[in-house]
């Protein structure tokens, strides 16, 4: 656009930028005696919250660290993070949160790629350094964060202890003016393949996505975040700094709860003697903390808990709410800081029944405000909103990264077109409401469609001979890929069978004919990763 | 900052700009099928007001509008005013509401000033662009809003009329993408001397007041705004964009009300039969509405009502508490969007008496998130938080008016020291509650203490032979102003008793000794503008 149409500025006329500065001072001023606590082992005030973020900073400053370096956290979730998530941006200087639960070789990576200039390490933490000293290349100081009276290494050069660093450096700080596209935080995401990719996000980056979230979030409706709530975070805050929500805890000024290590036994401890009633986890977490013989007895009944990471389980969900949780779904992922979606019940949907609920919690759900999702083909083109169309989620929105950290042509690939590709492969109904139904990669491009290579899995399964089964796409010249089954049987099946169960799902208007197998191959086990997951790659490498 | 602190963007990464499409946007996404209703004239949904502002658009386009142009709007509040809220800044060009209530003479002005395009013009007030037709500059095109069946003018040459026109334009029309700093709105304010001065704003600004209103106002406490509210203004369209509020109802997907002229039977019946709940006004509407004998037999306990403009006298806030009201005070100004503080209660003082209720519901309040405010002595430095240092307000925040339009001096002046300056002078208590005591002209600046002149009046109006009351400062060489008390009589007073009374109060601490007045002098009335305010501008000259 040309200049003239923008708004006049006097000279002396200040636009504050968006930085996360604001977030701090909000929830200071909002609740300044308002309690922050780090499991049963530290309590402070936002007042006090306030200080001690002035201290860290002195203290970083103290370490030489200056705008435009990076400083690395190595911990579990603890008030220490949480201080680290505003003093380093503050500072003007990168927040690397580490994810500790990499390989000591992919950790190695990360710090050097990132150019780490200080890390702030967990006593827990300090072999896998000592272990790999002599390969870390930019890094000048090693603060110590310690819960269990470890006070030193033998061979780290430590600057000293975090408490005792805050404890003498001065109360007050003088943060810069910053530009609001600085660069706030930076973390790796990790596929089944490949070297760990670095995303990045800016404090206007984070400060929109905190209003964002924030606005979808309160209110009066099922599974709103409000004031009074009670905030205990249970994915980790290395990981997509905790989904953001620490900062928009701040900024309301609720009570938070930070637990450490993730261990039922202390979860449901301090869900218990917190009162804890907002939270977020992965299905597995949740699946575990139901399980816990301890939980048995416990009441669940004000708890509301997003569950993002990866789709959530009809059955967990119907048991969650059941013990009386408020569950439902939250969709985004590193590269989008990460909230696109969020499936809260409209007021309509909360009087419905537990079935329907059951459908609508653990769907996708529907775009929180200024985000743009489009579902699309091959050639950018939308697919309609019919429930049943299948196409990438491709989305802008004002807190996306804007690339790879040092890796053109990913960032390329991942922004082709000028919309962030997601690789996950959606259903959008007439109503407004996402549900993924496949990753890209997985889904069988076959005679001009796509077919979800899970929902083909899932009605295989229903077949009584079937134990497990796993679908690929294998090339084909005239359809462009045809679907392949890879069967493991615990009864009688064999590939007619199967195929005329698919057949019969097709007639039922259920999946396309051309996700009818051509071919039905029958295996004692299905290849997987290293960590479990179906190794599709590989049982396509194997077909072809 | 030097520019490698920011981030990296990927040349087909997106960052997309803040700009009102993506509020429209999100109402729709929420909630298509909810109403928005111009009194008992007109009902739509809001797909269909979706549709209607590319109409709209599409209409404008017609006439020539393009980015950058000015089109203004007369009207009450409207349907249309909300179409034209949304349409004219998303097409690139510039929204002036005009004030309807100004002189015509007032109305010329910033008609002129603003360089107008085109006027979408309400029947009734076409006599008065009737009557300066041949003196308006810039205005090619006219556009008729009518209620009443009028169908064209003598004189003016019309374009056509605005339903006819959004029916014969397209259903679609492909918005500009725009940065988000552009010129979104503009209208003019008056103060009590010289000529309206026009204030702005950006796409940038309207969005992140639509945000920080919204967290501010949202949750589950007192006076809150939420989905399931019923929204009706009762501040005009033309002032501030009725406190920007429309733009978070509309964000919200609420039902929404508009009702035309404010006129008491209206507004109660509009009340009563869209059960309204969420509303804000000026203390003068609220009295007027309580005082109306038709409101005696309705219940209003389920309305919320935010109150600006002025001061909220403590016994209209206890009589609208007693009829179950939940009132409580806003602050801003036309410059600064006019969103800065709001006087919500927290937890514990919504457990409060009725007392504390009402002293802690008429103060200013409390800043909203992202804004700035200080409490300033005439040299910029902050005053102690003692609930007693008096002291300028001053503000940042990111949606504040850079300027006035076309008038370098005046916006130097509103900026000087890089703080915008309100003009208004307050106390803030330690809580962080602020209270305007005065206006800064106003105020007696007197043996280096600023002692409000509204205090001062207030405690001289307690003796009983005083009816009225004003006090101004005037010069003096040794104490840079001294008090001196204009009085009306109502029974027996005189010099030394009032002067007796004062002193009284400075021994109990009430009021600094300084504030004693100088002299007290007897009129028969206080000299009055011609809106009926106080003219202590004509008092201070005639005293010198």
């Amino acid at each position: 656009m040309s200049n003239d149409l923008t708004i006049q500025r006097t000279p002396s006329a200040v636009e504050p930028p968006l930085v996360i500065h604001r977030i701090l001072e909000a929830g200071i001023r909002k609740s300044p005696e308002q309690e922050i606590v780090y499991a049963d082992k530290f309590s402070m005030t936002y007042r006090q919250f306030g200080e001690r973020v002035q201290r860290l900073a002195a203290a970083l400053a103290a370490q030489g660290v200056k705008p435009g370096d990076t400083v690395a956290v190595m911990d579990w979730d603890t008030h220490r993070y949480l201080e680290a998530f505003f003093a380093i941006p503050m500072m003007g200087a990168v927040l690397h949160t580490v994810n500790v639960r990499l390989s000591p070789e992919q950790i190695l990576y990360t710090i050097n790629h990132a150019r780490d200039d200080v890390i702030l390490v967990n006593s827990e933490f300090l072999p896998v350094l000592e272990g790999m000293q002599d390969r870390i290349e930019t890094v000048k100081s090693y603060i110590l964060l310690d819960d269990d009276g470890v006070t030193g290494s033998d061979s780290l050069p430590l600057a000293g202890e975090y408490e005792d660093l805050l404890a003498k450096a001065p109360a007050s700080f003088e943060f810069p003016e910053l530009d609001e596209n600085t660069r706030a935080t930076t973390f790796y995401t990790t596929g089944t393949t490949g070297l760990p990719k670095g995303v990045y996000f800016s404090h206007r980056q984070l400060v929109l996505h905190t209003f964002a979230g924030r606005n979808t979030m309160a209110g009066q409706g099922q599974g709103r975040f409000n004031e009074d709530d009670v905030y205990m975070p249970i994915t980790p805050m290395f990981h997509v700094h905790a989904w953001g929500i620490p900062y928009m805890a701040t900024m309301l000024g609720v009570k938070q709860v930070y637990p450490g290590r993730y261990e039922p036994a202390t979860l449901l401890k301090l869900l218990v003697s917190h009162q804890v009633t907002f939270s977020h986890c992965v299905p597995t977490i949740i699946q575990m903390l139901l399980q816990a013989e301890a939980a048995k007895s416990v009441d669940l009944s004000r708890w509301k808990v997003i569950i993002g990471g990866s789709a959530l389980p009809q059955a967990l969900a119907r048991g969650a709410l059941e013990r009386g949780i408020d569950i439902y779904t939250g969709y985004g992922m590193s590269e989008t800081c990460p909230l696109l979606t969020l499936a809260q019940l409209t007021p309509e949907l909360e009087k419905a029944d537990l079935d329907t609920q059951v459908d609508y919690r653990t769907r996708t759900g529907r775009p929180v405000v200024m985000a743009q999702l489009r579902i699309v083909d091959g050639e950018m083109n939308d697919v309609p909103h019919d429930g049943k169309s299948q196409g990438e989620i491709v989305v802008r929105a004002p807190w996306l990264t804007q690339g790879y950290l040092h890796d053109k042509e990913k960032s390329e690939e991942l922004w082709h077109g000028g919309w962030l590709h997601t690789g996950d492969v959606a259903v959008m109904s007439e109503d407004g409401w996402l549900k993924i139904v496949d990753r890209i990669k997985d889904v069988i491009k076959t005679g001009g469609e796509w077919v979800s290579s899970i929902d083909l899995e899932g009605l295989i399964l229903q077949h009584p001979g079937v134990g497990e089964c796993a679908v690929v796409g294998v090339p084909d010249d005239k359809w462009g890929e045809r679907p392949v089954a890879l069967v493991v049987k615990s009864g009688d099946a064999d590939e007619e069978a199967i195929k005329a169960l698919v057949s019969d799902f097709a007639d039922k208007g259920i999946i396309s004919r051309y996700g009818i197998p051509d071919r039905v191959i029958f295996v004692d086990a299905l290849p997987r990763t290293s960590v479990g997951k179906l190794d599709k790659k590989k049982m396509r490498a194997e077909m072809v």
